[in-house]
């Protein structure tokens, strides 16, 4: 068996080394470049304790051509801008690209440039890059040299919504997400907001009505629901490592039974590994998908209101961001879609 | 100087010991009576530690006639049903109450009987009873012989949305309520699902569709805005021990510029010392309230939706319960509304 | 393939749970019956929803016989007393058992019924059993009928004091043991002390001079070192879900310099996968194993006191308990030990 | 009444906002300088918005001519070295300083240089300084201009261990103190190793053998017991906000029963308003002593091992700094010494 050889830029970021945690147990792959701008020549495991004895390698900095010798996938778990500043012609003749970032997630690349405030640094990959929501896109992506790795909000969000988006019921100027995530979300930089004391016993919003997610939820919808879709969506700071859960709410176009919005959730997810839709009556919790690649949804209907509320958890560095990742590496390279994915979540 | 003699029913409950905090730094009150069911006999300090050597009393049961005697107070922090059992004319014709239970909140009996699933034991001083929220029932409360202090999530819902209701801005049909709570809101009974690895490191939504305080918080809003509300309201558990955070929506009725709702909001709140009216573009926290008898809040337009966000934080069991209580018993014996309440906001 | 056929009584608490999770990856073992006394005829999926679509079984009671056709090994993970009484001579005729609980840990009857406060039920297994410290009793967990599974604290005080209490070069009535475990040691019971607003935001000591861990550590020590090991234990409660940090202390009987110590732990543990010794000036810490069945070791030589610092930390669920339990099971049948158990810490 | 006009700099640290919080509810002080390095020119309360509305101040840079003129009392919450290069003759002759680092403690300047790394700035004042242990140098402090305000760790160690160290009833070259601190001890500055998703979930020792508060306990233990002490002691990192818990051990020099130990304990601290003793058998936990400036004490005899156990627990920036600080304060202002510092625990 030939294994891939992986290469992660950005493997010291929190999404980065979840890569390096789910890779080391996936049997056809291994990680040749840890890649990192601010520990280049240490050894990995000094920055992560938890993988001594288990990566002896030592971080490297972004030189592009070796790279592009050493592996046959690279993941780029970075900030905003850098994928989009290194992908050419050359580099996808050579290897696949699966970036963690938002560059290639949004098709209208003046909508990137509004809500992410940086020039596109190579639009003309945007319509090739395929959005790597392999509930979805499976096919699409089987054929990527580039694939968009959804970020964390959107991936919870449109399978939370998706069902009822596909079938027409709620209207899609009427949904609003109410988000919760985990601290580990807002990244490993060294900021007072993200300090243990200022984060610990405390809830907030953050980027209200106007974080980077919602055009990229927004445009998912209005693929699933074929209208325009235009959405409010509040993320907000949970005292917790890992986590997002969804909350979502929409107003109905017709009225349906219980039954019938179950048997649609049914159908959409009845042959998706990753998805779990819950019984009748038990909401989403964090805890029982900490660790792995599952999110979980449910919903309620509302007769007061004549709403229905939409429930979905996940944890936003598997499913959200790196278990994701590997599960498009696996569809690009002809592998079981679930290898090295199926752990089973960690509770307590 | 006189002081007022106060009973707690429920003092061993989280709420019953907030009381029990803020009353010993209240110069013109003196608890005389420290009940409790599950603790007759026992020195309350043995209960909660932190009280040792403050407080030396030893607990005691549900002797209504005794209690008539020794207090000129009763606060009930007790659950639904009990303080309806208790209340009579002669009881109110010796001291006066306040109620942290739901049992005189609702003035619709019916409303209350239906959501609780509780006979109401004495619904002939519904109408008599006042709603405690002193922001706005003030005048009432100095008189009142029964007063119903407010839900955690309604005060902190109702503040936060109350300037928009009242101006007719927003469509009262529209409102949806996402609440966050700290897990004290959850109480002190002994069930797994309360227990610290059940509730650390995962949020849930609960109570969806369905939550008590949904009647409440409705029948309120229905007051302010002169408009029949029905609302969805969902409530999260969050691993943190105190605080909540509500972020509501609603669809803009008018057209309205940013300062004319935060016009809209001072004149609201400029009297107001309790509730504080943040600067522009900062959002509620809970941080910044805990400990205190504060309300933070603030909102933000979205003009791509055409709604309004409006975010409130405070300390469910102060502002929530305990202060609350001790605001009204301050107005209901003629005191300075802020006696005893001043302690600034614990942070970190 | 020939599949172990595994049943675990005690399968509903945290200890349950974790070994239930870690099978689920093992490739040579089937889980076969899930015992429980709470949640008998209840999906277990439905008491952890974590295995919502993994595990459809349904829990069962503790039929014995019926147990013992079924399954090739019982896993106990049940209070003290329970495996005692229901082993006998024809339960290990059939199949292997694993207790986690103390049992079996202690060959002094006496001392177990003293430290205890029960009646031992099966004295005559007592001699049989073997006490499953993989790393040190390797060869005859391989012939065993009856593992008794080390307790969470002696597994990391043990693993930690080792190579000096068996180089003799430190006094063995000086060791000093201060611990530190997350709340899941406390189990699933539902107590006000173990409830999320009471073990949030504290730590405290409990069990000084009397926890039940003491003899445990103390005869293991014993026999490493050759002498009477009399120690103090102090085990405190951290909030915080999985992990124990040890601390222990130690005079030093000759003097040896920071290079001969550290050959000393080197040489132990060199040829041993699930004892990590950190390099030098690195302290153990538990987020760096969690989830995993590593143990991180270290020490520090304190020239101004004599003494030395030896520091262990692990998680406790896992070596502590299910973990090294399947490490039992992998010796028991023949496998390799590592079978199951290479999953990386998970972090953050 | 004249107020006490007080300048605090380093305001915007965790324990310059404590001074804040305690000040604002201290009847006869008043703050008038806010000093800050990161923030002068910011509003306090845009850095501290729990302050919003309670404080209206601006941060002030380090202007000591002007800081001489405006106030009567100067706390430095501040980095090592500040203090001792800010305090002179001129300016101890117009104001007090209460300095809540390190720079005064230790009255041999070698042993400060030492473990601290850098050369005192004015050891002139060493000797004059007082050491700020309200219990014990009462009457000194009463006169003094400048007091160095004790350690977190050695105020609750001290006080943990004194009754024994007084009586000479314990080896002192057997002192181990095994401590363990919230994170609020580790400073707001913007570290990677205080984020929250790195101490969450997490416990560790640091400064292990080399922690600089082992020679200010050693120098008070001296003073106490009248022989030379050297100890070990160890500081944990808790994943909590706040709260300082002390495990200490040593040898017993005599045979002594709790009666007689206890009656030790009873004497040393029946007049002191702020350290509570224990009843038998309950341990100090730091959630009974959160956000006040109380110190609660036990201890526990071991026949087995010949050992006392004593423990401490109280919170780390109000008896641990702040509050001790404004204790000193009120000392040397001839107040009342418990003035503003009754705030009872706050639990949960």
């Amino acid at each position: 068996m030939i294994m891939i050889r992986v290469g992660i830029i950005g493997s010291t970021g929190y999404a980065g080394q979840e890569l390096v945690r789910i890779l080391l147990g996936h049997k056809e792959a291994e990680i040749r470049w840890f890649g990192s701008r601010s520990y280049v020549d240490h050894p990995y495991a000094s920055v992560f304790q938890n993988m001594f004895q288990l990566v002896p390698d030592i971080c490297k900095g972004e030189d592009l051509d070796k790279l592009c010798e050493e592996v046959d996938v690279v993941f780029t778990a970075t900030p905003q801008g850098l994928c989009a500043s290194l992908v050419s012609e050359e580099v996808l003749s050579k290897i696949k690209v699966i970036d963690l970032s938002a560059d290639f997630r949004i098709k209208d690349v003046k909508v990137y440039e509004d809500w992410y405030g940086i020039e596109h640094k190579s639009p003309q990959f945007i319509q090739e890059a395929v959005y790597g929501l392999c509930e979805f896109n499976r096919d699409k992506i089987k054929e990527a040299r580039l694939v968009a790795n959804p970020g964390c909000y959107p991936t919870c969000s449109f399978l939370t919504i998706y069902p009822m988006a596909k079938a027409g019921l709620i209207d899609m100027k009427s949904v609003i997400i109410d988000a919760k995530s985990g601290t580990s979300g807002a990244g490993r930089g060294a900021k007072v907001a993200n300090l243990y004391c200022e984060v610990n016993e405390s809830i907030k919003a953050y980027g209200v009505a106007s974080h980077r997610h919602t055009p990229e939820i927004e445009e998912q919808l209005t693929y699933a629901s074929g209208q325009e879709t235009i959405i409010n969506f509040t993320p907000h700071l949970v005292p917790m490592n890992r986590g997002i859960l969804v909350t979502a709410y929409a107003n109905l176009t017709k009225d349906v039974s219980e039954e019938e919005v179950r048997a649609l959730y049914e159908k959409a997810y009845e042959k998706e590994e990753f998805v779990r839709l819950l019984p009748e009556g038990i909401c989403p919790e964090t805890r029982w998908v900490e660790g792995s690649n599952y999110v979980d949804v449910n919903f309620k209907l509302d007769p007061r209101t004549n709403r229905i509320l939409m429930m979905g958890a996940m944890d936003n560095l598997v499913k959200g961001a790196a278990g994701q990742a590997v599960q498009n590496m696996n569809l690009m390279f002809g592998l079981p879609e679930n290898t090295g994915l199926l752990m089973p979540p960690v509770f307590p």
